[in-house]
């Protein structure tokens, strides 16, 4: 670079990591307002009208709980409300959040069976169907799953799951982790048999970080009343089935996140989940474009998850190795204006290998100019930074989207 | 009132329930904002501001953790860390806020024993010394009590109670819900020996509801260290002493209500703590001297507590009986744009008493402006129902003011 | 002042200066938006509803044209449209705006007549019709008067102005500034034979400064047409009757103004225009009352205008003699969060007068709790400050209202 | 396209318009406030800050206006102050505002000599030069161009056009339109001798449309004192030199924009007016290098203006030829999230060349990765529609930051 290049990152800076998302307007104007009462009035009228597009959101008819928490608030919520002290789960990690939950569950008392299955491979069902013909006293209580993890950005078949069960007779209860999901990936709760589903609000839902929700069947519902590991905070029955409006948030209500959640599914619902689901499948098909394009002239340079059909759709993470990964990072952010994640996960901050990793993220309030624009700054920056690169992944990203538009 | 009489209530309307309180313009302005990137970065800056502001709210040199959560969150979560199932706690209760804190920890499976102090009566310190001088085994693990009931607006002497500790050698941690206190009511955590603290953002401390905190003394975090009701999510540790930034919050940081947070504390900080509880003093005066006058005409118009020195300074209870407190809740937020406060937990709503009872807050961001407002708008309201009254409390509040101003 | 009495501002403070008035939420948030494109879209529906709606504040099914600017802009507007040089005015003034209006025609090459009946009485009647008498030729193109001048908040009895034109058979056109009164004082245009009228987006409209806003009748249309001092920027022929969206702004919309009016003027439209102007009035009346009152004590505090008939319902001015004005001004900001108007122009600043006069506003976004609060904070300064009073001023308004109520 | 294609657009739309920019959100949030006090404190102190900053965004150590209205406003303001009734202009156009500035001089009674070089074609100094030799008697008061006409987006060498007049002799004022141009393409008032500058809030300054701004010489202000054109409105004297506050409004103050204002100022402060200016060009010749690649395909794809030095850094106008401009424009706004300027002033609406033309905003608030998003959606477009065209613009555009970079 020389001295005399401009810094281009003055403008609309956009940030790329999974989670917080982009923030629509709408959401943030939402939620400028003054307190409003929580005794009566139009804030109970707000969470009516939240419920039924919640359920919306995941494609069931049954029942839904909203905390005040982050992510993994709610998977403690789902763990206290699922499990009995003692009582077994199976679970299954494809990256550091599949493990994170697991370790949550651990740390409560339940008695966890983890299938590891690395930080780049989907799961394998032959393990899985293993374990569970294994269990023949059927004390698996539960077997849990990462629909998109949000580190590695494998992706889940989680209908194979519930077939899998039903196939064999086991009673486990289904959950699925939507964190990084919801409201980007296909998802069908009730078609698919799940029984509890976990997300939260700052990622698909366009909300800023505050809320977590379940989404719960009426046979989680039956199977796990009475569970000892269930707390005030935790219980999703007064949340779901409240008589009065603070049960539903057990004391006071988060208002200002409950505005911009209210437009966040507006939005949603105006735009179709349908098409929801088909614009994200449709810019990681861009980005996965791109990427192909650039390893072809560096096989340092590679998407983390070999098939299409294993990735999510919200979020890509690849391999740029040596220190690649991390140098077109601080470009892109101090002389383009785009932030991307880092590797999370597949090295540990401290280990060189760390830098060889990032992470493009593609969900909730993102179209095709944001997501574009991410692709074509970070061709740049291979360009200026002199990293070798098969020429033309923009190129391939357009076609990827004119072939399907 | 007559057909054609105006409605008086178009312009900004005023929230004077005791939580959520008024937000700052500044504090929505902080938040209404990009997503910022949360692996370095402004926002590491920002928590980094917040720590040592958040122990000056307390008057503490001590430790403080962070919850995405309620203030119900926040009592589990000192529940949570203070105590083993089994453990003993001593709780005071001044209203329905006491309870609520006793029956989490019972929840839990904590061993409570509750004196309840009914609802217009404080704390009797006779019988906390007859309770503890019984406990000779010193089974007791911590004495639980609550700085101002909100229900009830009692407000307890704190350092009274750590003087009964210390008289009797007994060595129970003393735990003070500040919920609706904190940054309204005079605090001092370190010179008065209190070793929990509990709050939470939407009152006193002036962000919209959704985060709990907990200030806790080095003797609380030895003596709880390896309780078994600690849970991932409520364990304090990683919150105060975490060495990754994402320790502080257990996951995903509640960006937004970070940068509001911290915007309301550098308020605080401007402003003096001294000026601030000077202020809630002053103002609290101002309603005292209203209803004071108000009830010398009429004796179902009275403060639900006795003496000023029980009163705590961010909210009021109070009696109008029969049904008038609704009648001029109502009017007042119909007709001139003021919501009060129910009186909750005097009576329930459904009994047909609950209709004698409101409460009027003036908590956090508010001045005589807001303050005088209210009772004058009130003022007018027993005027236009024909609730008889003593005739002029709101002179009676402007003279308490500028009495002391 | 004792020097441990807390300072009360802290807290929303609250604006009571006769414009810029206090913008609603409302207005605030639909002007906190990305920009619009201007060639098309919801800027242009948006302004499709301005227009009924900015004739329907006026009372007028006639012509409405908008300008990029302030009152002063809005003036200049009026003039240049009805005016060529060396044409004829007759202005009556009452106050400082009466005689900037004047000024403004007058260097623009009018001839301009003016009546200025001082800054505390109104118009007398018969000095106009003498005026008017006298014109037998019929010089005069038009009568130019303030509805409420901001400095004196004098009005003027605009029907009775007409009544008069036309018993004499003067075909004068009638033009009134309207700048302090449009949506707070009751204001018929057609009913009232105005010819044109002139408003501001500050004030009852509750926007921001930015727009200017002319009503014209068809008769002002087409006898002021070609008129020389008609300029394109101030030509309203192309703002009311332009065929291309452009020509209503004479180039780039004010685009964020434009949302914020829009917004502004459904609340006023949802409120309805009759009690848009009895919350006025009934508002006006309690500011009097304590006025009144503090009089009763002290004959330098007094109401500027003698006459209820003759007062403006929007703002008030008064005197509180010697320096006492500035002192309790400089006391509500300070101390208690309240900002009153300075005395404009009944004495200059500089003038040691000058500090014995101030005004309270009480248009646009204001209701019975804002109010209420401004005189009980004057209250509570003038006794803190030991200005001599007749005591119960802040009574007197609660008994106002209430009577009305 | 498929009927079963998603639509894209969906996320933050971007808008590539010529004006109104990208509003920053620093700018937006200083606007979301309450109404200041006019009569001193902060908005006294925001202006006091404003008028150092405006003058070193036009390189100037001499006098500067703002006025409430829009570039059309700033235009007749410049008019007014410079001339009186009768004098010689001559006005040189290379586009559609050129001519804009003419018609507003003519319409004032201005005499206009207009040199039109139609709408691709920069200015011929020849023409000029020839134009001003003739006028020996120094007649022409003012020489008035356009440094980047908004409509064609050539761009006139400023420094030569004074050069010409110093090296004939001639005394004209030299008066430059820099609405489209200020802080985007370089400019440097003192330096380059320029006596008159004429701009805007909504462009480079990123602020919301409705203020417009004159910087102006000692020489002019000398030479133009007492011009019978200047109205109390357009003077520029009491708004540059004014003793009271108000005078530098003639009236209101325009509060909320000058918050806003103030931020945006501060903005380019921070960044450096250097920078500001490379950053321009750098994405500029991003986005014409776009262009050419697409036009080596179809002769009907092309920039205007043939000669990179004849081309303004903030604004791109480009044929694509038949309707194509259109199918692109709206298939970019409807399914891509990015709405692109119509071809302003080409071909009029209404005559079907219009739908030949479209112009790609890249001023203000913006930087590579909005800018290349805009070029990587219009390829994706191109694609999608069918358009024949070089393939690679994108790709183009990524290099020819890079080799900058």
């Amino acid at each position: 670079m020389s001295p005399s290049s401009p810094n281009l990152s003055h403008g609309r800076t956009y940030l790329a990591i999974p989670g917080p998302s982009v923030m629509p307007d709408r959401v943030l104007r939402a939620m400028h307002r003054a307190s409003p009462n929580i005794y009566g009035g139009e804030i109970h009228d707000v969470v009516a009208g939240i419920w039924p597009r919640l359920r919306a959101a995941a494609r069931t008819a049954q029942h839904c709980a909203i905390y005040i928490g982050n992510g993994h608030g709610a998977w403690e919520a789902a763990n206290a409300n699922m499990f009995s002290k003692g009582d077994k789960a199976l679970v299954l990690a494809v990256g550091r959040f599949g493990i994170g939950w697991a370790e949550s569950a651990r740390a409560l008392g339940v008695d966890v069976e983890l299938l590891d299955f690395g930080k780049s491979s989907p799961v394998d069902m032959a393990r899985v169907e293993a374990a569970l013909v294994a269990d023949k006293a059927h004390h698996i209580k539960a077997l849990l799953a990462t629909q998109v993890d949000t580190s590695s950005s494998i992706k889940t078949d989680v209908a194979a799951l519930r077939a899998l069960l039903d196939s064999l007779g086991h009673p486990a209860l289904l959950a699925i982790d939507c964190i990084a999901s919801m409201a980007c990936d296909e998802f069908r709760m009730d078609d698919w048999g799940v029984d509890v589903a976990v997300s939260a609000s700052q990622k698909g839902l366009m909300t800023p970080p505050g809320l977590g929700i379940l989404w719960f069947s009426d046979k989680a519902r039956e199977r796990c009343r009475g569970n000892d590991l269930r707390t005030p905070y935790w219980d999703w029955e007064p949340r779901a089935f409240g008589t009065e409006f603070w049960q539903y948030f057990n004391g006071t209500a988060p208002t200002h996140h409950l505005y911009g959640l209210s437009e966040a599914l507006a939005m949603l619902e105006e735009e179709g989940m349908d098409n929801v689901w088909a614009r994200h499948r449709a810019l990681a098909g861009a980005v996965w474009a791109a990427f192909d394009v650039w390893g072809t002239g560096n096989p340092a340079i590679g998407l983390n998850v070999a098939r299409a059909a294993d990735r999510g759709c919200s979020v890509t993470a690849a391999r740029i190795g040596g220190n690649d990964a991390t140098r077109l990072r601080e470009w892109c952010e101090h002389q383009a204006g785009v932030t991307l994640g880092i590797g999370l996960g597949m090295a540990l901050p401290g280990d060189p290998a760390w830098h060889g990793f990032l992470r493009v993220a593609h969900m909730g309030h993102v179209n095709a100019h944001m997501t574009l624009g991410v692709l074509a700054v970070m061709e740049t920056g291979l360009q200026t930074l002199g990293i070798t690169h098969g020429e033309g992944g923009i190129m391939a990203a357009t076609k990827a989207l004119s072939a399907r538009a």
